[in-house]
């Protein structure tokens, strides 16, 4: 049996990227293609356990590198008791963020360098990285307007500063360059449903090929 | 000021770690020296928090990769929010483990490599090593029996095998031999109030160095 397709879907906040992977994936379910929808903890109980400490309003003092060690810690298990036992029965893993993230936010967002972030982002994925990654690009800007938007409950990372975002949209295109042959990137200032059908498209030629 | 000296005590369990460096605290500490004891996560809101995770005994599906970055980002907080700022005080810090607890029981007890936890490590330390280690010797076999004895209620490291225990004593062995210019080795097999003593009297000629 062929392994599965590990497929991510990243951008910064406001992309539409829950949107957009929650309808690519129903959609090829609904085709009869073995997907899999998931995102960090996603369901996994000691993943959940990690995220309720990084996103807990009342740890404002957590030190950044406290947080991508948890960050890593959440997806590590995750990975292995969700992503890797599906990939390992031939589902496709669609995934709502992965590693990306971490040095987008983490790695620049934070500050703390996308080269040391991914030193403990390869402990724990052990080398299992995304197949493709399906990048959703916005600006900044238009990003946060439509997080304003759309928000009534602010979690700890929703209370950065716009210069945060503005890092964090910047280290995206550090990642993107750096993964390029990994990438397929979006243009997701487009009205959602025209970036659900770009997208779809692109996974389903993924899953064709 | 002077910045505080950085001291850890190591040993597998059963070694008298606790007993023996909570006593060279508090006499050094009636004697008028500055002395902070401490041993992670040590208060610390957020480090508790995430000891919490790792020590219920219902994450029994705990991956060992998750685990070691866990220790990492509980050691990290602890480090950033209690240990450097005494240190900066001129403090002498006496720490019940650090870091090459996890090198011997996540490196070796649970055989990720003591390289590969180390480099999450370096992540969470940032380069803030011992300044000095006291390492307490028992053997892996008098160690469990003290253990044995005195417990009753086991948490979830406790439960582990023999086979774990003597991989422990095997890679603190390993890790005395990587950093043998910080390490002071006491045997621990004797009775407590001697190694209390020669533990004492190693420590007071570094504060009086």
């Amino acid at each position: 049996m062929n392994r599965g397709l590990f497929i991510t879907f990243e951008g910064p906040d406001g992309s539409g990227k829950t949107t957009v992977s929650t309808a690519v994936a129903r959609r090829l379910q609904e085709e009869g293609y073995q997907v899999l929808y998931t995102r960090e903890p996603g369901g996994i109980d000691i993943a959940e356990q990690i995220r309720r400490v990084i996103l807990d309003p009342a740890n404002t003092a957590m030190d950044a590198r406290t947080e991508a060690l948890l960050y890593a810690a959440s997806r590590r298990q995750h990975l292995v008791e969700k992503v890797l036992p599906n990939l390992e029965k031939g589902i496709t893993v669609i995934s709502d963020r992965f590693v990306d993230s971490s040095l987008a936010y983490q790695g620049c967002g934070r500050q703390l360098g996308i080269e040391e972030v991914m030193s403990i982002n390869r402990f724990a994925i052990e080398g299992h990285m995304p197949d493709k990654t399906i990048y959703l690009d916005v600006d900044a800007e238009t990003g946060l307007e439509r997080i304003e938007k759309g928000r009534t409950y602010l979690d700890r990372l929703d209370q950065e500063s716009r210069d945060f975002h503005q890092r964090v949209y910047d280290g995206y295109h550090t990642v993107i360059e750096r993964y390029k042959d990994r990438m397929i990137i979006l243009d997701a200032s487009k009205a959602a449903e025209e970036v659900i059908e770009d997208a779809y498209n692109a996974v389903k030629g993924l899953l064709d090929a």
